[in-house]
């Protein structure tokens, strides 16, 4: 039987998951623990097994999933693997399409290594994984951000001179495309019809809240990189252009050092010391000033995000809130969309309380704005997209 | 009699007033034109005069501009001026306070000016030539960050890591604070009495949207420095880390270089070729794409910064416009308020058109949000706080 292998490489971790006749087999996800490697091995939602890996193991961890799919008599043998779809995340007109990756695009993508150093050589690097692990399968690039092709240019245009925003392709491409696409997929099963006005709070690792017209984008706080828009875990995300431009006077930051400290030492982890909002959330409770100034920024930055896309769309018939935080959390929740009477936006809260890890509607019966907490879907999408 | 020299050191011109008793006797503005230089002569809010002044007097204006006052017989001779205040635009927690300008002021200038290269090497120029010319009068500072003072600490907060914050002295200071206060000073007297929630739209050459709270402000779209918020003449405003992380790798921008793109090449001048408000609608009317363009981004941003501004607030009681381009066209009052029923804003298109170059209200009779145009008044601001 024919099986898609996919393979999704976050911020935090690399995600593979072999997926057959467009239903999920078995997800493997490799982090990073505190003292070391590990795999944990996931079926229908349910952590099965876990296994210690090695540096040396984790730096192959295709090689180690794939040996593992078949050891575990998931697929016969690699033949069994017909396709492999990888996320990219990438700024670039050329990556806001899906392609069947060649040399052409991996060339493309060393062009822009500089410009995201934290995506873009992890990504060659599972897609040289990749290739020498199934050297006879067609890989496919999911472009993160082809979902907000649909958003007009003047949203999406960045006001630098114009020769240079044309010259070195730089636009606001927006991300998480993956991640809305498969909850726009599933809005009119979610809501009855597709809501004419619908806000996405993507809270995750990442955050970014996004606006759907008739469920296909029209903004999202995510621009040109993806450390931009609300503060997340380790991204400052509404850092602008003149604290750039003083830390690289102050600091004498520069290239990868300036990148790392945008997307690894800033958001939750520089304001409050850690990156987990679980853990900020804890630190809040026993009433750590820092953790406090970190969650009120929070909420206050999604708040202005909801209320400028409310403001894009007219008003607000739908909010979903998706991604692991959002999920798993009722008290995020509850602080992300507490004080939005305005726009008619009003939590249940026993229904909140009561929705953990599963999903369904959190507003108050009768409200005007209907709340969804919906599972984001980013692999299964990757395999329904790898068959179009 | 007593009399007050009032320097307001703008980003596109050197104004100067002389006060005497809380009223302004004459004011006088040098400015670079097409082919050279030029002083205007302001009494009673009339051109009375206009005097051409070559390179070498417009780089000592104050002392041709106090000259003049002396010549025409504004002043007996300089010992009539007892006090100077020159409105102060930088960041620095230092500057959020009006204080005697003294030799460690100076210092404290000089501290930041590689930082603030557009404004601040000109500002201390300007405290060097009052100093020469009146050399025993005390000069105050008059702070443009100041009003914003009472913006709460999760919002004036950038996400970067704390310590650096703390080190660098980085966080959102806003400027416009002399224009808001001159505005948040009349409300009152505009509204009969002062609103719960305003939102203040001042667009002039640069561009902030500021939310006042019982009169007081608790946000506003400037930032750290005066290149953040919505798109301004030559300022391109919401250009966030990655794209100024990516300018430093593409173009190999550093230093003066980088602050001269962000402050002189970017924003409307960046994206339509033209910084003049009064020419990006020219060229829109008559159909230039590049125009067009750039007037949706202004719009769509002033918008966003409403939506955000509004949500914090809880909603809308008042909008004052405020600054040249919204003191003078309607069009750009129009266009900027339209599409905002959500909150009950609601244009009076007849009231709109009638009012040029003068205030008053322009809503729809009856409606729940009042909207007035008003005129800024930073130097009346400035005589009033050298008072105090």
């Amino acid at each position: 039987m024919a099986s898609a292998f996919i393979v999704n490489p976050g911020s935090t971790s690399r995600k593979y998951a072999l997926y057959r006749d467009g239903v999920c087999i078995v997800v493997l996800a490799c982090e990073t623990t505190g003292n070391g490697f590990c795999m944990n091995v996931i079926r229908n939602g349910i952590k099965t097994d876990e296994a210690e890996m090695t540096a040396h193991e984790f730096s192959r961890s295709v090689q180690y999933v794939v040996t593992y799919l078949v050891n575990h008599k998931d697929i016969e043998s690699i033949d069994a693997i017909q396709s492999v779809g990888i996320r990219v995340v990438a700024p670039g007109t050329y990556f806001t399409k899906h392609r069947l990756i060649d040399d052409a695009y991996v060339q493309k993508l060393t062009e822009i290594e500089d410009v995201a150093p934290l995506h873009v050589p992890g990504l060659i690097g599972e897609i040289v994984s990749v290739g020498k692990v199934l050297p006879d399968v067609e890989i496919h690039g999911i472009s993160d951000s082809a979902f907000h092709s649909t958003v007009p240019a003047h949203i999406s245009t960045i006001s630098i001179p114009k020769a240079d925003a044309l010259k070195y392709d730089i636009r606001r491409f927006g991300y998480h495309g993956v991640s809305l696409a498969s909850i726009s997929r599933r809005l009119e099963e979610q809501f009855g019809k597709i809501p004419e006005r619908t806000i996405v709070c993507h809270i995750g690792g990442g955050v970014s809240i996004a606006a759907l017209k008739d469920g296909q984008s029209i903004s999202t706080s995510m621009g040109y990189s993806p450390v931009s828009g609300s503060i997340m875990g380790s991204r400052g995300g509404d850092i602008t252009a003149g604290v750039v431009a003083a830390l690289t006077v102050f600091k004498r930051l520069r290239g990868k050092e300036l990148y790392d400290y945008l997307y690894k030492e800033s958001g939750f982890k520089g304001v409050a010391g850690v990156s987990d909002l679980r853990l900020v959330l804890e630190r809040r409770a026993s009433g750590d000033p820092d953790a406090i100034l970190a969650m009120d920024m929070f909420i206050h930055e999604v708040h202005s995000w909801i209320g400028a896309h409310a403001t894009l769309l007219g008003g607000v018939d739908a909010i979903v809130l998706t991604a692991t935080a959002a999920e798993r959390s009722s008290v995020v929740r509850n602080l992300l969309l507490s004080g939005l009477e305005l726009f008619g936006i009003a939590l249940d809260a026993e229904k909140n309380e009561s929705l953990v890890g599963s999903t369904g509607c959190i507003h108050v019966d009768g409200s005007a704005v209907q709340i969804a907490v919906m599972k984001t879907d980013e692999m299964g999408e990757m395999d329904l997209l790898l068959k179009n």
